[in-house]
């Protein structure tokens, strides 16, 4: 004897059979069978379902006030959500990551788990959509094409705040490695040549300011990726929804979920335009190509210990080699190169996805969205690391840096106000040659005395503006 | 007997003739031969040629006021700069656009161009650098690495400006023909099928609310790209320069220039930073993707004549085919559709020789301002062509568009909140199956009265929103 | 009182505690440590994981054969290497796939989990490395520089092996519509516009055979992929290997593997080269790009079902809408669109990393591996998913389609050899004009004769190369 | 009085002047008008236009064999053509780069231009098409679509055939090089951190062999681009022509142009197609990433020069600076890796062309040639200088790289298989905390003798595979 242990659903293409324990339906289940691709569902991404729920709980709040949705419905799906909402069900959001139909499958996922759940609040059972339907009332006032991009605005304002909380971490870090090097005397480079003296500290202070600004740029982009569509319904003319529909919806979602959502002024084009999708993915790609070249940096500054740069020490994090005995290498840094590799891929992805929408919609937002999340949340969880077992632990080599300021050719340029680019450029000539330093053929060929030299080249004098009396 | 055509110029690696009748000198002759690649010189950008000479007179009065540079040679330059800004010497600017140094060339070419004017100016004969300097007098108190990007940006700050103007004339394009075509009734379409109705007017108003978004996303950019590190030198720690030469030299060139140029906080980090050229990058990319999808859209609308969607006609511009006699093709969009894959092209050149900055400066900003100039450039030329050559030809076939409203089963959607999602289904396979109209099927069924269809399906109720009280 | 749970380990970096249930050792700890980013295991690509083990179970035959390990070790390599390449262990396979490090740590994850396993076939407990140590004779005679590049490049053989079959499934289903569709007319178009007639299977016979080139190019780039630099070690100079443990441990792995592998003809090029990466990920690219553009035309050619081309139906796979009833969306091809989105993505991401290796290695190849491992897998069920759930169930609208080309003026062309350039001209435009058709303009003007005109306009003369006499 | 300057010529559009001595009319008259976007016309790329010519002749001998055009006519357009191919009317060739219409304004012009050269040759005057027409003989049996991409892969062929030239030019450089470093021992690097010894000859060697390997590559891409669509007319049904031509006009076409030409065996399928762009793209971009890799390793060898690698000294071939006396900057080598980013950047640019291509024809074809032509000339002049101007002048730093080989800690791996890597190990780590030498603690520890040491550190001993006993 055997236990039926599916209940029948039915949609446009049939009756099917649906696991007696799901909470998601018909709908969830034929998306699932037709995008078997990445085996990663909707749910690896927590912040997208919350969205989801924070959302249809806000619509049932004008449903109900303006005579769309009785109240007993709308307290059960206002209750389902909030459990959802709190991640009570993230396993029943089974769609893959990447789906044909514009996120429809999403939706209907979340109305369908949410349908079910509902059901169960008002003594029903799953499956009875007479009582409570996934489309009549979970629904009511909303399409994919305004629910689905809303989400993604609200997940991904999220993920960004706590991108610029990781990126402030990895910030201070630097910060503080920029005050413990701040009077370690270095030769600055430009195209890897020696160029002039600075100190390390200033070196590190521009990591530093270099992500204050990225922080300063997702937080812009931010503000425009919270202007939503909610109330558009299928194209934007807000076809099903009641006028007064929008601006209410917009005003309880910003309570229920934190973010301070706007609506967008024209909503058809705010339906089919993914510009701030493509904006803020500029930024991201910004923030990884900066975070690339710091991590470049130290890999470069940090290259030897013997054969190489070998100006700082980065803590070891591992053993290097299978075959080299006592070889550590750079692996935080190679880690995040790695993810800012694959920002700039994801945002070659959303770029293409963006352009290929048509008319009034853009069908391929599930793969920006995917390919957002994942830059987001990857970029983050970079600068956590690159902070903690990384920057934290860097040491200088002060002796081989300072040797490097003092051995130079480029200290001349210091001297240039004063002695000339002419009679400069053959000193350096000459210290290339030789291999003499510039001070002692300075003061050889009579153009300053030691005492003007001590002067000229002491630290402070090197590193920062200062006056000189052009000479005569 | 023949007359010497060349004068003898000097640098690091020795003697070299120089055309007599040349402003540029041995630096520039070096360049010009190092770097054979394009055929294009700088002077193809003469925003750049004009930004040069406006920094280099800026500099000159500072140098002047803080005692390191002499009246009547400060005056010399001046004068020098004025005439070349005007653009009298761009034919003297013969760097190839692509070029190795970060810039170096196209500095000496205008230190160099400017010198020999300058001592022109003074009386005296080209190439006597005795008595006015390429480097120790039009260079002072500057460097490649401080004046290059601030050229840059002073150039695209202009650029920029230029482009917008172009989308906003493309602009009002789109909204005449927004206002023209406000009142005929056609499908709106979702992932190329059916889906409700709304006005042609409306969808080209969604064009003009891009483009107005794209306008502020490029003033925003604009800000954050006049920020300039004049004042840096070498490095960013304003090695030869006098404290206060920045910020004297920056409020002078605001002025000058027209442009509200403010020096960065932190002059090393802006001197190694391209950050906001990748940005600008990114913002020109987001206009490129979505003029493409305007374009996109364009081109589909008036696909046909008569297998096609054939709701708009484009203007002809010429005839369309060498074999089939009458074919006119959208030519037009099809030319900004390209430049828009160039301008994404160009991004990825952008951000991958931003990424390859390396410690205290990025050897890569000659490609970066190419890739940026031919981008802003192509983007307004495509801008203003689209609006003048086709938007503004643009015709609609009012009957045919109208007629695919009537025929259509996507009107069900408006009379779901009145009978239902459910019998919608139905009335929707219904009329999909035996190719009925939707309005019949409702008041065959019963669902609804004659009158009551056609109050439901009045064009302004299906083209906004509106109240409807929930079905019982 | 608690049962200790846990091992001991031991690295330079000190001791640490390893589960006592774990196959792996201290060294995959510490990478699970560090390398936090995607939550992703090595684990997700079996195809790497039986590559490894392969690679291991070949290298201890030399080993063994040149008297560098015993047997009893030699056999208890292969006897856990056999467990593992069938999936016996693939839980223990936990590093993250985005790292730094090169692969070391995928490969030190390798080394452990073997020999611990090896270590119980000796008898002996997991940990007990002085018995069979991971380095000192699992890895014996290799580096990760050579093992981790050879297991990418058999794992993506594999796995281009599928993509073909897949290529080829897809291939077919084409080849039964183009079939099907043989003598249905259409117009054929160009830039959107109707252009001449054409048969619908000559359309879809299109599809095949670009899926056949592309077949071909993928068998081209696999015999690129083959050639492994196994015997290179550190920096391909061979050192601590035998002077013919390349040759041998090559022609094991060839049997083992059943991949064709060769030995590259200079290891220290075929150590730090990625160009085999590259050019497999751009032959991806291409592969995509083509799928995406197929895609594209599908839902062109089924846009309607009554406002777009309506020339053909795609099978209906789940409803479309969650407002708009008896709305079907093309979501089998958006969804192939979006995985072709996302393998462009990808070849970015492959370029950046390949681009970014230096001196004698490419630090990057972990995130090459994760970007060809993805867009191999995705492309391949992008295939399957669209040969069975869209292709297969694609149906024609004849009627239409025939319609369009009688009615079309593009038919003119057919009789511009007759007629001449000139006057067929004339008739377009005065088809389009009037909205009269081309046989009876043609008539009227007395340019053919009926017979002639029902001659000239046969469907088989319409859609292959034919024999006229030019006009006099 | 004034002469009139002007001829009266005629399209479907209307009457227009066309300067009197223009060799082409009306359509490229417009064309010019339409697409005035980046300034450089057609004539910018030769290859191009002799192309055009050997297609224009070719196809007139099968139209007078086959009986479609006369001998006076076929001979006159053969003797216009032959001029053109040799370059005599490029400044006729005024179409813009970047244009729309698929290449219908590029190869109007060619109509036009022959058209008018031919009647002269025939007596008559320009614009007289009465006698001779630019559509109706000079592109008789053609069309665009079989015309254009046809000559967009001729000169593409002609392109890669002097890339790979001087492709072969740097690698001997490179080869000569690597033959006159032999015998200098230096230390390799992998994650820029010392490994293990080798030569500074090997290492120039895989540049040589890297250049070799893409030289094949591109020789595999040619023959794929020299599929050729001749014959396909407007869509690849070959409507208009006769069933013989083109099988007749490959192979003249191949004598004519010296390029194997063959035709493809759909045509339906290859006037649709871009594939063989986009591979040929994506192996430019391969040469690109390789190139710009070569170029990053010669920029960090020969960094410093004292706070650098110092290895090698590139030959100076500017002053480097404008403020830094005596600096000298690695201006080649940055050169070629800013042309690898813009063929990076033009790969994108292909491949976004080549996705947008729709039903029978990709409309982007002109900014994919563009794109190509741009990488195809700018990589070859790369390469040409880079070895003139660059490798050619290196020279080593012998006793540098000596010394850090002696003094390194990674020679241990070459006592590993004698000591065991948990010995080797230890000496690593009590080398690097004291700095002391590897040799010197390992005799010290008693593993291995003097004379044992002095043998296995032997340097063929360390940059070659070697037999080793196992330690037991």
């Amino acid at each position: 004897m055997t236990v039926t242990m599916s209940r029948i659903d039915h949609d446009m293409l049939g009756d099917r059979e649906v696991p007696l324990d799901a909470y998601y339906g018909v709908h969830t289940l034929r998306a699932v069978e037709n995008f078997a691709v990445t085996g990663i569902p909707i749910s690896h991404y927590p912040d997208l379902i919350r969205a989801l729920a924070q959302i249809k709980m806000a619509a049932a709040r004008p449903n109900l006030q303006l005579g769309q949705l009785d109240a007993e419905r709308a307290e059960a799906i206002v209750a389902a959500c909030r459990e959802i909402a709190a991640g009570a069900l993230n396993d029943q959001f089974v769609v893959d990551v990447i789906q044909g139909g514009a996120g429809t499958s999403t939706n209907m996922n979340a109305n369908e788990v949410i349908a079910n759940r509902a059901l169960e609040v008002l003594g029903r059972v799953r499956g009875d959509y007479r009582h409570l339907h996934p489309n009549e009332h979970v629904n009511l006032s909303q399409s994919t094409n305004d629910v689905y991009p809303t989400a993604l605005k609200l997940a991904t304002y999220n993920g960004i705040s706590r991108l610029i909380d990781a990126m402030a971490h990895l910030r201070a870090a630097f910060e503080r490695k920029s005050d413990e090097f701040r009077d370690i005397l270095k030769m600055g480079r430009t195209q890897l040549q020696d160029a002039v003296p600075m100190t390390l500290g200033q070196e590190f202070s521009t990591y530093a300011v270099m992500l204050g600004e990225d922080e300063q740029r997702l937080r812009e982009a931010a503000l425009l990726i919270r202007e939503i569509n909610l109330g558009a319904t299928a194209i934007g003319t807000g076809i099903t929804a009641h006028p007064d529909y929008a601006s209410v919806v917009c005003h309880i979602l910003a309570e229920i979920s934190g973010v301070p959502v706007i609506t967008a002024p024209n909503l058809i084009e705010a339906t089919q335009d993914c510009g701030s999708f493509v904006q803020l993915s500029g930024v991201l790609k910004r923030v990884a190509v900066k975070l690339s070249k710091v991590c470049n940096d130290l890999r470069l500054l940090s290259s030897g210990p013997r054969a190489g740069f070998g100006e700082i020490n980065l803590p070891p994090r591992q053993a290097g080699s299978s075959i080299m005995p006592g070889k550590v290498n750079p692996v935080i840094p190679e880690l995040v190169n790695q993810i800012a590799f694959e920002v700039i891929g994801n945002d070659l992805t959303v770029t293409f996805a963006a352009e290929a929408g048509q008319l009034q919609l853009n069908a391929f937002e599930p793969i920006i969205a995917h390919s957002l999340f994942k830059s987001i949340g990857h970029l983050g969880q970079g600068c956590l690391i690159l902070a903690d077992k990384c920057v934290d632990g860097i040491t200088a080599n002060r002796e081989r840096l300072e040797a490097s300021v003092l051995g130079s050719i480029g200290i001349v340029t210091a001297l240039n106000p004063i002695i000339g680019y002419a009679n400069a450029t053959e000193v350096a000539s000459e210290a290339h040659r030789t291999g003499k330093g510039v001070a002692e053929l300075v003061e050889a060929r009579g153009l300053m005395t030691a005492a003007a030299l001590a002067e000229a080249l002491r630290p402070e004098a090197l590193t920062k503006p200062r006056p000189i009396t052009a000479r005569t």
